[in-house]
């Protein structure tokens, strides 16, 4: 993939400094291009905390590079214990992340038995690298799978713009390349299909307006910014072909957690027949949880992103106030899409139909584990 | 109807001096509350083009206010002539509000044979008077029809607080003092039954947030403000009692115009089985129109609105960008919501199904006009 951008990642080690990291900081998305160095596991932490990366498998990846800084700072005496402090640091930046703490346990667990600072910098070098390329693989193999959905509304097209909807950042910005709800996107685009974006704003904190526009912009992909509120007249209006959404959580039978408003889009679809289809990479499928209503927990979250709103003006940032000042707001972030809205679910190992007996098929390996 | 400002309506004759209009100049809402002086048909236009004043309702009270002003600045010589100018512009101060032309020709069609400038002055004075006594009523008598909805939920609910959700603003600040969806809301607190409304953001142009829950506040309604996204997910978790909302347009056989959004809402309210209502008074309603989402004209609004966002900041209003530069965007300003999702439509002579025959059963005299 090539972006207007030098960098075509979120994340990567410094070209002339391999013990430094840089990453995009996405605070200052769309407005500056903000390349950042982080050399060692606090500022990680600071990196992860403060949102200047954000999205599931990014922050696993930032994790991954976070383990290795700290091992490049190992002091003399227990290497293994210092190891693990630098793990707990990093969980504690995201206590909800469940594939942070995953990424840390891989990581310390392949260490554990070593006690030698440079057999630890290697092995904890090469699974940070692991890590971020299984995550390009990963969206890589959605994307390919995803493609040929596009494919299909464009041929049925006669190669007219397929248009897309998505809701909230499923993107590049989220993982490392490819993201997952737009790597079917990307991957259409290199094979010269005609494909057209329709970017919900996402209300509260705007990611779609943040992120997914700027990240399609970047490369090039023709798309266009809407209130939440339109993309169910979008589709009355026979101007959606395909919805591609991401997930933060789906459950084995196919209730999709996502963010907020993503229910309302596939009400939408539903009522006009407009396929709705969720990127999930097997590793947010939780294949214990067969009642996404019920079990999925939803953060609340600040009132605040609800009654004020950050944006750009005069070449800074400014927050302005969007509401009475003694109105309270209730701000859930997430939502919960009950499986018999959902069209298909795109994993990396292909298609499923938003039930256990499908998701299984494509990964049998996980039955003893249900 | 009582609020914590000094004043219950939109617009009124100033009490020193009954040449003066005054009006509050929604602007500055929720962060100011600005009384603005009229003092002459030019001003009113301003007012009305400004958007100092909105909705449709209270658009017409204003344009028979500014007839009035016209009224009192007669020069020598053709008074017919004077006042057909200043309907004239008026009418182009908002050229798409119908209800802002009808105002200003049945105030023209009274006073066409009148020549003396005295007897034109009263006329327009009792026709100002009566256009703005007739809003008021016609709210009211939607209030005391919606009012039975929300006791009967307040009574299945053992007394509990009834939610109702709203999207956009058909409140007092669009009309006169009740408002049509807020009506029935403020008639109910009256009645002493225990309400909380969940106001919508209504992105683009965020008239919940800035209007609605600030007249809500005003009038010490227990309210709190969502996202738009937030809407289905409250639904399904069992926190929504009652959708109420207004209409720009609704067709006979009741197919529902009304601000970007309003179909989502409606497909999530169906979706969980809660009423969805829709307060329009007769002068909404058009009785030739029997396919909502062929024939209602949909608006298309600036992409400022979407790519930008006014808020309040540092004691005054800052405008800040939220959206890459180079993006664009996409904003519908209304969408129809289809007949099928509606429980019923509150007009001033009772609640009708959404469909003809039950709307022309409380109008009957609107057989001869289909």
């Amino acid at each position: 993939m090539t972006t207007r951008t030098k960098t075509n990642r979120t994340i990567w080690l410094k070209e002339s400094d391999k013990k430094v990291v840089q990453i995009i900081d996405q605070r200052f998305l769309p407005h500056q291009v903000v390349i950042k160095d982080l050399k060692n596991v606090d500022e990680v932490v600071v990196a992860i905390r403060d949102m200047q990366v954000r999205g599931a498998p990014l922050i696993g990846v930032a994790a991954g590079f976070g383990m290795y800084l700290a091992s490049l700072h190992l002091s003399c005496g227990n290497c293994s214990l210092q190891m693990q402090e630098a793990g707990k640091h990093l969980k504690d930046a995201r206590p909800t992340a469940v594939n942070l703490a995953h990424v840390v346990d891989r990581v310390l667990s392949a260490v554990s038995k070593l006690n030698n600072p440079d057999d630890i910098q290697k092995t904890t070098f090469q699974m940070a690298q692991d890590i971020l390329n299984e995550d390009v693989q990963i969206c890589k193999q959605i994307g390919e799978h995803g493609l040929h959905l596009i494919e299909d509304l464009s041929k049925k097209k006669n190669g007219e713009a397929v248009n897309v909807l998505t809701h909230c950042n499923a993107g590049w910005l989220a993982c490392v390349e490819w993201g997952t709800a737009t790597s079917p996107i990307y991957h259409a685009l290199e094979q010269g299909i005609k494909v057209h974006v329709w970017v919900d704003e996402t209300r509260p904190r705007r990611q779609g307006a943040h992120l997914t526009a700027w990240e399609l912009g970047e490369r090039g992909v023709p798309h266009t910014l809407i209130s939440d509120n339109s993309s169910g007249y979008l589709m009355t209006r026979g101007l959606v072909d395909l919805v591609l959404v991401g997930t933060d959580r789906t459950t084995v039978t196919g209730d999709v957690a996502n963010k907020i408003g993503t229910y309302m889009v596939a009400l939408a679809a539903k009522d006009n027949q407009v396929p709705f289809y969720v990127s999930a990479p097997s590793s947010s499928i939780d294949w214990n949880m067969t009642d996404g209503f019920r079990e999925i927990p939803i953060e609340k979250r600040s009132e605040n992103e609800v009654k004020e709103i950050q944006g750009w003006c005069d070449g800074t940032f400014k927050k302005v106030k969007v509401a009475p000042e003694r109105t309270p707001a209730l701000n859930y972030a997430f939502d919960v899409t009950p499986r018999a809205l959902v069209t298909g679910i795109i994993t990396e190992r292909g298609i499923a139909e938003a039930r256990k007996e499908s998701l299984l098929k494509l990964f049998p390996e996980k039955r003893g584990s249900i």
